[in-house]
Order: structure tokens, then sequence, then C-alpha cells
């Protein structure tokens, strides 16, 4: 029911721009790699950018799936009654200047209009959304890369962030969405949207209020795809910020971290984390908690355990068979209890053959590796990342790595994510990673 | 006392090599730098790597101030009874296979003979030492950047991963200390060193458990510098692997919490945030708690909100002025309480014109500058960064800044952190440097 806003054939920017400074220069710049009909509109000029443009959306004979609205806020209402005449049924407002300032009375004569024709209205004030796999960047940001990861972002910068931040963390996107002030498409539609959309994988939300709870949490707890969720405003300084960003109720961040487990939404604390976890789902999902550990480091042995411990998991024991394989495999110094530490000496073999006892093991559900990137010797810097995602790919269980530090560490990481292995940069994240694995495994029976 | 450690003239290499599998390889490598004199000792070769070698020590005509070994642990008790006859007073075991599995005599009798000839040892089990002022690099890692701050790091691992880290953060390192198995030169030493070494300003820790720990806290509670620890081995697993590490015993948690408290050690959570806490001490210290956000995005505002809830900082209210100057130099659509939201459309200008006012502002003891790096329109990716660096450079107030996402942030970054601003990557970041600044100032009357 969405699907034109995601899968149009044909889209209207109203308010196309030969100006760089506006919104309406950039949005149809990043529209002309649409692999549909584009239509610039602008009330002043015949041609925009170098195409012919129209006047009003009344002159395009043609049928218009989705429009793009980028005019000042004032002229939305009259722009929006025009797209309900033409019979578009889908407009994604990216115009700021309302709810956020108190004019509420403007998003009320907008919402009317709309209902009225019957459009659904993303926005306003959103900055825009993505089908990457429809080179479809209806947004003033750049384009994101193809994937199975789907976000809602109700902060806008934030939003144009987590582009950036994808893609140099080679994560692909299905769907970008930032919800902005939220008129009419609200989270509820979009999860139940995304639920059904073949693309998603996963769910990634950024929130700071909703108005309807409710409709909200039961979409949730329908949805059967992992949803991982950050709440923007949480304590008191964090509510007053949100009341003067998105003039929404922050609410009571207990209620929401309360509404969130009910409802099988993995709440990540952070916005890395966010992020983090959602790559977590490139894995399989794991029997239990169970959570074994593979380093040459014995410190960074103890910090993964540390954190290991903060998120609840479990400690794996390994079975006498593996204990006995890894004593044959390593050096007499190696330690081969949980967490297992090669040594620095080792090389990338006794790491992979380490990980293929381990996945032999039926006392093991979750397998960590963390590796601080050899820096002497005749090790290569990347021959462990290439043993781990050989031995890693198509495992029957998740195993999730991070590679340790600075530059030095970028070509085993670039391999491993490469390979679809998710690889991290710090301790924290892998553990996250894990985490958000097992809360998953627990809603599956929702 | 400690100073011909870091400050030698001369320095012997035992177990240097020429095969580069080899510890004595790398370390001799690595000592080529330095401006003294360096003598490679080796019981078969005449030269090694092209430089005349010596048997052993008694052979070298001149003075030795510290002596390095790396050659293999059932060698040092005898290679320790040649340097206390040279009459060398440093020495640094880099070499491996002591303590950690269970071979505590071999510590011990090295121990005796050290003391017998009164030599003081760093290790065993060291990845080494480095004073990169002197171009000083005795370890098997590369070399870090001069600068201000010293290393204190029971795991080699993570001692090695921190150079790398340095290096890519901007970060100069005055001493780097990996601490080893410690039979003799311990925390308590070395901070009471540091304390005193003028090239030290900042001191952080990686400890997994002590054996004194009443000579610790009273050292680190006598140092007028800020210290900053990360414990490794919390929980029951990390204390486990603590044991299986380092052979010490992790100890409570809680006792270490509450003891790093008392003595003014600041506590890091992760190993991220040891770093990121370090670079605040660029920034003056602090009057008080009241914190004060600037940021272009409202997302941002919220998350650094939360954050600096949860640290259990205050929130700054401005002055009467300050919203009246900020309400002429800001759009009307600009949120001008606090957190500050220029909006993405924000110049550079406003961004420092802002800065400006919240330095003057009576109320105001912290200020965190959040940027979403503009992505579209007119404005360059550089140019807040440059107008907060030149405004924040020699203020009175600590200004600390994170600028995000991904690639486009990191010429920002990099303009900021080279103007000693120092510019984090993420919100946790730079409100973990915040909290930091305010735990030092509370125990500046210790």
């Amino acid at each position: 029911m969405l699907d034109s806003f995601f899968y149009p054939e044909s889209i209207a920017i109203i308010g196309a721009s030969n100006n760089p400074a506006k919104l309406g220069y950039q949005v149809f710049s990043n529209l002309k790699t649409f692999e549909g009909e584009v239509y610039p509109v602008n009330i002043k000029r015949d041609k925009v950018q170098g195409f012919k443009a129209y006047k009003n959306l009344g002159k395009i004979r043609q049928k218009v799936d989705l429009a793009v609205i980028t005019v000042p806020a004032k002229y939305v209402p009259e722009t929006m009654r025009d797209i309900g005449e033409k019979g578009t049924k889908s407009a994604l407002i990216i115009s700021a200047g309302f709810k956020e300032v108190g004019k509420g009375k403007l998003n009320k004569e907008i919402y009317r209009i709309a209902k009225k024709y019957g459009v659904r209205v993303i926005g306003p004030n959103s900055v825009g959304i993505m089908n990457p796999s429809q080179n479809l960047n209806a947004s003033f940001v750049i384009p994101a890369e193809d994937g199975n990861i789907a976000l809602i972002f109700q902060s806008g910068g934030l939003g144009a962030a987590s582009i950036y931040k994808t893609l140099t963390q080679n994560i692909g996107l299905s769907k970008f969405i930032s919800i902005g002030n939220v008129i009419d498409v609200d989270y509820a539609d979009l999860i139940s949207y995304l639920d059904q959309d073949t693309h998603s994988k996963v769910i990634l939300l950024y929130m700071e209020g909703i108005s309807n709870g409710r409709r909200f949490l039961e979409a949730a707890k329908k949805c059967k795809k992992p949803i991982i969720g950050l709440k923007g405003g949480k304590g008191e300084f964090g509510s007053q910020a949100v009341s003067s960003h998105t003039g929404s109720l922050a609410g009571s961040y207990q209620v929401y971290r309360a509404a969130f487990k009910q409802s099988g939404i993995i709440n990540a604390t952070n916005f890395e984390e966010l992020f983090a976890m959602s790559r977590a789902f490139l894995m399989p999902i794991p029997r239990g908690q169970r959570t074994a550990i593979i380093t040459n480091s014995g410190g960074a042995g103890v910090l993964v355990s540390d954190k290991i411990d903060e998120r609840g998991l479990k400690i794996a024991k390994f079975q006498q068979q593996t204990r006995e394989k890894l004593k044959s495999i390593l050096p007499d110094l190696a330690a081969i209890t949980n967490p297992i530490d090669t040594l620095a000496s080792a090389r990338g073999k006794e790491f992979g053959k380490s990980l293929k006892v381990l996945l032999a093991d039926k006392n093991v559900d979750i397998i960590i590796v963390a590796c601080i990137v050899p820096c002497f010797g005749k090790i290569t810097e990347e021959e462990h990342a290439r043993e781990v995602a050989n031995i890693a790919k198509g495992a029957n269980k998740p195993v999730l790595t991070a590679w340790l530090e600075g530059e030095i560490a970028e070509k085993g990481r670039l391999i491993l994510n490469e390979a679809g292995i998710p690889c991290y940069r710090t301790f924290d994240e892998v553990c996250s990673a894990a985490y958000a694995l097992t809360k998953y495994k627990k809603q599956e029976n929702k």
C-alpha cells in the first residue's frame, strides 16, 4: 500500500530548482539516477538543470505515482491540492518549517487535504526516502548502497549521518525513510510495510517520540523481522532536547524500554550500537547464549569476557573432545579454556582450526573472534582474517569478529566484511551484536 | 630512579637476532632509531643485522644503562647475573614463558639475582617500553608519536593495539610501558615516576590484577596528574579470563571501583574511553559540571543530552544576555535554549559565533560541539571545523567536539585535532571526555 513511495514508475519533484542552495536543486539532482520517469515542476522556469520543467502537476499528462515536495511550507497546502487533483496517491514532503516551530495549523490543513483525496504523506520536514534497489534517491543526501537493512529515522540530521555511516561500514540498505514530523505515515505503517518487503531483513529505528504508542507496539509485535530501536530523549536533559527538536513528547524512557521489550524490539543504547547490531543478522540465529571467544591476546579475551558478562550472555563450557583437539592444534602455552588464547605468535591457520573445532562443539552457540592484528615476525596482516572468513562462511552458528587496532587492522576487516562475516572495530560492538542475536532468538515464538 | 629505563645513554639488547621470526630481531631493529649507543649481544654471532655484536655483556667495554632481554626464559637468570656483574641498573625483560604458565620459581630466582645486584626489572613478558622524545623504542611494536600521554599496560596485546590506536587518533605519547608480569617495577613505581616526569601530563592504566593494592593506591592518591584507569576482569567470565591470562587474581570489581574513586583514578569503562578521556586533558579543567551543547542537528543534540544525563553532568542554563545574542546570530527557527540547534543550514560562522557567546556565559563550564557534517548546498565540509578551531584555541573553558559521520567528517576532525581541540567520532566518546574533566576537577584538592 506504501509501494508507490518505494516502487513508483514516475515521480514529480515540486520545487525542482537551478539554485544549488535550495533543497529542490539537490533532490532533483539525486533523482536523476532513478530508472523511471522524473518530472521537475517549477512555477517560474521552463527548464530546470537542463530538463523540461512543468509549471504545475496538472501540466504533466502522464500519471505521477510519487510527488516529492520541496517548496516553502506556506505553498504546501495548495501543492497538496494539486497532488490530490492529479490522482497521485503518495506525497513526500521534504519542506521544513511546520510543527517543529509551532505551526500545527498548517500541518492539520495539509493532512485534511491529503485525507480528502486519499493521498498518503511522509513528512513534512523529511530528509527524504531511498530505495537503492531501484536507484531511487528522493532525498538531499548521497545515495546508500543496496542491501538488506531498512532504516527509519525521526531525525533528519542523524538520518543523513547514518547514510555516511553505512557507506564506511559496508552496510547496504533496502529502504531509507526519514520520517520527519509524521502527520500521516508513521512507524506502525512503515514497520508493517517493511515486514512484507522481501528486500528488508532487519529494521532499524531511531525514535524520539510517538503519538500513537499502541498502534506502534502492535505493528512491532506482529513483525516477524528483527527490529532494533534507539530511543532519543531518555533523561531530563534529553527529554527537553526532544521537545525543542521534533516538538514531540519524549515520554518516560522506562515505559519505552518496557514497551520495546514486550514487543520484541531490541534496544540499542547508542548510535553505533544500532548499526553494530543490525550487521549481526547477516549471521544465523544462535540456539542459545553460550558464547565462546577465540583471541590472540589475553587482554582482548578479558575485555570481551567482561562485556559478555555485562550483556548477560553465558560462558560456553567446551566439550572434552574440544579441549583435546585444541591441545593438539595450539602451542603448549596457549589457553584452551574459554577464552581460547592462541598467543600472539599464532598464525592464521591456528585461528581457523580453532574456529572449526568450536563450530563442532555442541556446547557452543555463538563464537566471537577477537584479533589484535599481528605486528611482528613473519605473520602477515591479513592471514587471520582470510582463515576465519573461509571457515565462518556458511557456518550454522553465528561467528562475529572484532579486528583491532587502527589502520593495520583495516585489511582484515575488509576481508571479513566482504565475505559477509561481520567485523567490528571495538569489543563493545561485537558483544552488542552477539547480544542482539540472542534477543531475537527469544522472540521467535512471539 | 627509573630514569635509566627511559633516558639511558646506552642500551644492550641481549638476544639480538638476524632471524625475523625472533623477538630479538624486531626489538633490535626498532632500537636503531635511538640516539644513544646500542650494543647487540648474541652468543653465536659476530655481526647482527650488519652491526658488530658482542658474545655477552662483559665484552662491552663501555657502560650499559639499560639491558633489554629477549633470550628464552631459561637463559634469563644467567643473563641477569651478567647484567648485575656489568653494573647495569635497569633490565627490561621482553622474553615470555614465566609466571603466566606457572613457572613462578624462575621468576623468584630472577628477582633474587636482580635484588642482589640492585638491578630494577620491568617484565618479564613485556612487549617493551618507549620514550618517543628520545626516539627510544625498546619494544617489538612500531614507534608511537611524541606527546604528553603516558601509557602503562598489563596486557602486551592491548598495549601493542594501543600504539596503533594513538597513531590513528593523533595522540602523542610521553612514555609507553608494557608492564608484563611485574616481578619488580610495578604500577606504584611507575605512577610515582611519571608524576615527576615533565613530559607526561596524563597517565593511562590498563590493569587486570595487582599484588600490592595499598602501595598502588597510595601512589595514585599522591599523584598530581590525572590518572585514567581501565580494569580488566570485572565479572565472572572476565575474572576467569584474567587468571588464565596474567595469572593474577582479578579481585572484586566493586573493590577496584571504590579504590579508584578514593584515590582519584578516573574509571574508563572500555578501551575506547581510555583514550577518549585522555585527550580531554588537552583542554583546561572546567570550574563545574554545567554543560552546553551546540549542534546543527536536533537529533545529535538529543543523543548528546542523553549521554550528559547518563554521566550525571549538569545542564547549563544560559544567561539572559546569551539568549539575546544567540537570537540575533541564529535564524528564527533555530533553538536557542540548551542544546543550541543552529539547524542544518547553519554556516561555519554561526557555529563560531555561538561558541564565542557560550565562552562568555558565566553559567557555562563545558561546551560540547556536535556537528553532523553538512552534506548539501554551498556549505563546505570543513568550514564549521575551522571556525570552531579558531575560537576554541586558547579558550579558558574546555571545548570538546564530535564530528559525524564517515569519511565526509574526516577533514573537520583533522582540522580540530591538529589545532589541539579534541574531536571525537561518537557522542559517547565526547561525553566521556567531558565527564573525565569534571572528575579530575573534583580531586584537585586531594
